[in-house]
C-alpha cells in the first residue's frame, strides 16, 4: 500500500490528540523491534489510543482515507505479526483498565491493554483463576493473546484462548465498534461473530476490551517429574493420568534428554531432576478441588505407571520451591539451545496418538537432509504441540546451516501434514509463516477467508500483509 | 425463492440417484412437521445423501440453480428452522456413520446423521464420554446440535457444542466440501471457519461430519435435590459448590414450587422430593475422578450450606432410582405445564449474578401486563439459561391469553436485554425469533452477519428464510 498522505496523517492526529500519537523515531523505535530482533519495522506514526472511542476514531480515518494500520499488544509474538512495514502503529497498551470482575458470573472484563498477568491478578484479588499462562504473560496484552489465540501450558484442562473469552469488544475495519462484551455462557442468536476475531491477527478489526472466564482456585497441587524410556509411553502415561484425576491435569510437559542436558549444562541454577538420566522426562502437574486430592492421585498415578513399566524414574516436589526447581528446568528449554548455535524452530501440532511415529519419522527425515543434527523436540505434548526444534550439529558453520531453515522445515512440515497436524499450533502465521501455509491449506479454505475478509475490509486496511 | 425449475429437480434426482430421494408426499410428510405441531411445511423434494460427496453434488445443483435448500437432522428444533416452506429439503440422517474414535486423543469422528444419543454411547465403548446431553439426545443428530450450538444440562462444566467441537466437515453454499476434520487441540494458521458453521443453523453450509472431544468417565457421581428460600441464595450456593469441587459442578438445575408442584400433579411417578415444600429447588450432581470423592464433597458442601443458612432442606439419592426420580422431577418440568392450559414460553439467558433480579422483575412485569399469571421459571441456572414460562391464569380463556403471547414475551425479552442476555440462549433463532432478534441486535451486528453470509452464499440458497 502507498504511505499515507500528509492529510491522512494530519487527520490521524487531531482525532487522537496531543500525547495519543507520536512521529519521533526514538519514542517509536522500541515498538519496531521484535524482541528476538528477527524482525525490525518501520512506520510513520504511532497511535497510542486511551478508550474505545479513540481507537474508532483513528480506524475510522484509516477507512477513509485507505491508511493501513497495524494493531500492537505486548509485543511478544513470535512471528512478525504485530511489525509495522509502512503501515500506521496501532498500539493498544495504554487502554488497560480492568472494567470489572463478577465473581458470581466467574468472569471480568478488561481492557486489551491489560497485560496477561495483570489479567490473572485481577482475577486472584477477587478469589478466582484466569488459568491462561505462558512464559511472556508479564509483557502480552490480552488483546494480543486474543488475536493470535494463544495457548501456553494449560490448555489441557482449560483450552486456548478462543475457549477463555465469553464476549469481545472491538473496532471493526470501518471504524465501527462491535460491543459484544457478553458474560453468557449459552447465547444463539446469529453467527458467534467475536469468533472471526480471536485469532485473526488483527486483520478483522482491533480487540479493545474482553469478557473472561474465570475459575475456580484450586486447592490442592502436586508436581513431578518422571523418566521415560520412549515418547510413547509417555502418552499413555497422560491417558491413564486423565482417568485417573477425571480430567485434572493441569499440565503434561515433554522433554527430551538433550534438552534437559543443555539446560544443565547452559542455565545456571538448573539441576538433575531425577537420579537417572532417562531419554525422555515428563513434567506432569495435577490440581484439585479437594485439600490433598492432587497429592494422593499423583501418588497413586506414579505408582501404577511404574507397575505398569511405564516410567522409569520420578521425583515428586516436596515444596514450592522444588516445583519452581521443575518448572524452570521446563520454561528453560529453548533458552538452552541459543548457546548451542542455533536452530530451526517450530510451533506444530499433531493429534497426541501420533506423537511419537511423528517423531521418529521426523528425526529420522531432518537427519537424512542434514547429517549430524541434534534434535531437540518439548513441549505440551497434553494438547499435541511440540516445539521442535533441529540444532546445528557441534562444531559445524551455523551460518550455512541456518541457510537450509526453509528447506529443513519444508520437510518438518510436509510430515505435521501427513500427520494431520498444523504448521503453526499457537504462534500465529503472522509475516513469517503466511506464505509457508499456503502449502498446506486448501484453496477452498484460502479463497473462503479471503472472500470473509474483503466483505469485512474491503480495503484491506487491517494488518494488510497478515495472512491470506 | 421460485419454486425449483423441472430441471433442477430432474438435475438433483440425477445426483442423488435411486433411493436418494423422492417426492411422495407420504414418505416426506413425517419431516414437515415440527414435533409440537407448531410448525408444517412443504417441499418438492426430499434428498437423503448417504455419504459427503453425494450432499456436495446436492448442494452444487441446487448453487448452479439457484434453488433453495433446508438441511435437517433429526427435526427436533424448536424454532422452525428445520421446517422447509418451498425449499428442497436436504435430510441428512442417513449419513450415520461413526467414522473413528481414538481414545488417546480423546477424539471421535461422527457423521450428521449421528444422534447425539449414539455419539455418547460410542465413546461410552471407548472407555471415554461425550457429556453434552439434552432431553432431544435420542432423535437429535450430531450436525442438528452443530448447527444450533446446542447446550442441555452439561454446560456448566463442559461447555456448550461450540466448545466440544474440534473439527468439522461440511459443504459450503457453493457445494464445495470443506475438510476440516482436526483432530487438533491448538492450530492457529488463519481464521477458524467452523466457528462460523457452528450456530449458523444452516444457512452457510451443510455440516456432514465433525471431530468431538472426548472426556475421561467419572469415577463417583452425587446427586441432590435441595430447597430454598430465594433463587439468589441458588446463585450463592453455586459459588459456594464450584470453589468445594474446583469445578466439579456437572448440573445446577433450578426449580420453582409452582413446577415441581405441577410435575407431581400431572406426571405418573413424580414425588415430592423433599420433606417441605420450599419456594425453590435445585437438582446439583457432583462427578470427580476419584472413587467416593463426589459423595464427600456433596456432604461437605451441603453440612456448609445448612450452617451459612443457604439451605433449608435436603435430599441426597442414594442409588440410582433415586438419581432417576430427581432428573425426572427436572426433566418433566415443561410436560408438566402443557395440562394448565398452554404459556408463554421463553429460553433467555442473563449473568448467573442477576438472576435472581431479572426473575423478581420479569415477574412482577409480566404480572402487571397480565394480572393472574403464574410463572414458571426453571433451567441450567449455571450457566444463566433459564426456561422462563409464563402460565394462563387458572380458569382463563386460554386462546385469548395466548394471543398476547407475542406482547408479553417482548416485555420479558426488553427485561433481558437490559439485564445483558439472550432471547435465544439455546434454541436459536430459526423462522420464530429471527425478526425478534432484530429488536435487539445491534445494525452493526446484523450488517456484518449479512456480509458474511453474502460473501460465502451470493445466492442466498441456504435456510434463506432463517437467520438476518
Amino acid at each position: 500500500m502507498p504511505a499515507p498522505s500528509p492529510a491522512a496523517i494530519a487527520a490521524l492526529k487531531s482525532a487522537l490528540g496531543d500525547g495519543g500519537w507520536t512521529d519521533d523515531p526514538a519514542e517509536i523505535a522500541p515498538w519496531l523491534t521484535e524482541w528476538r530482533g528477527r524482525w525490525t519495522g518501520h512506520t510513520p506514526l504511532m497511535l497510542t489510543p486511551r478508550s474505545t472511542e479513540q481507537t474508532a476514531q483513528a480506524v475510522r480515518v484509516c477507512a477513509e482515507h485507505g491508511v493501513a494500520v497495524t494493531p500492537q499488544g505486548g509485543g511478544t509474538g513470535l512471528v512478525g505479526g504485530q511489525i509495522p512495514y509502512g503501515e500506521v502503529l496501532l498500539s493498544m497498551r495504554r487502554m488497560r483498565a480492568v472494567r470489572d470482575v463478577t465473581p458470581l458470573d466467574d468472569a471480568m472484563t478488561v481492557e486489551a491493554g491489560v497485560t496477561l498477568l495483570k489479567a490473572q491478578q485481577a482475577a486472584t484479588t477477587a478469589g478466582r483463576r484466569f488459568p491462561l499462562s505462558l512464559a511472556a504473560e508479564g509483557t502480552a496484552t490480552i488483546g494480543g493473546v486474543i488475536s493470535t489465540n494463544a495457548g501456553g501450558t494449560q490448555v489441557l484442562r482449560y483450552g486456548v484462548m478462543r475457549d477463555l473469552v465469553l464476549g469481545l469488544e472491538a473496532v471493526l475495519p470501518n471504524g465501527e465498534i462491535f460491543n459484544g462484551l457478553k458474560r453468557l455462557r449459552k447465547d444463539n442468536t446469529g453467527y458467534d461473530l467475536k469468533q472471526l476475531l480471536i485469532g485473526a491477527e488483527g486483520t478483522l478489526g482491533v480487540v479493545t476490551a474482553a469478557t473472561l472466564k474465570l475459575f475456580p482456585i484450586m486447592r490442592s497441587r502436586a508436581t513431578a517429574v518422571v523418566g521415560l524410556e520412549s515418547a510413547a509411553a509417555s502418552i499413555e502415561l497422560l491417558a491413564r493420568a486423565k482417568a485417573e484425576t477425571g480430567g485434572g491435569v493441569e499440565a503434561f510437559e515433554l522433554m527430551k534428554r538433550l534438552g534437559v542436558g543443555l539446560a544443565i549444562r547452559h542455565i545456571p541454577g538448573v539441576r538433575e531432576p531425577l537420579e537417572t538420566t532417562p531419554d525422555w522426562y515428563v513434567l506432569i502437574e495435577l490440581a484439585s478441588g479437594e485439600p490433598g486430592a492432587a497429592e494422593s492421585a499423583l501418588e497413586r498415578l506414579l505408582a501404577d505407571a511404574f507397575e505398569h513399566g511405564l516410567i522409569t524414574d520420578a521425583a515428586i516436589a516436596q515444596n514450592e520451591a522444588q516445583r519452581a526447581a521443575f518448572w524452570k528446568l521446563r520454561e528453560e528449554q529453548s533458552a538452552a539451545l541459543k548457546p548451542e548455535g542455533g536452530g530451526w524452530k517450530h510451533d506444530v501440532s499433531v493429534p497426541v496418538s501420533r506423537i511419537a511415529d511423528f517423531l521418529d519419522e521426523a528425526t529420522a527425515a531432518v537427519e537424512r537432509f542434514h547429517p549430524g543434527v541434534r534434535v531437540s523436540a518439548f513441549g505440551h505434548v497434553g494438547d499435541g504441540n511440540l516445539h521442535y526444534d533441529v540444532l546445528c550439529p557441534p562444531g559445524a558453520d551455523v551460518p550455512a546451516f541456518l541457510s537450509r531453515w526453509a528447506e529443513g522445515s519444508q520437510i518438518v512440515h510436509d510430515i505435521v501434514a501427513r500427520y494431520e497436524g498444523s504448521i503453526s499450533a499457537e504462534h500465529g502465521l503472522g509475516r513469517l509463516k503466511t506464505d509457508e501455509a499456503k502449502r498446506y491449506k486448501s484453496i477452498l479454505e484460502i479463497e473462503t477467508m479471503r472472500a470473509i475478509r474483503q466483505a469485512l475490509d474491503p480495503r484491506r486496511i487491517m494488518n494488510p500483509a497478515v495472512l491470506f
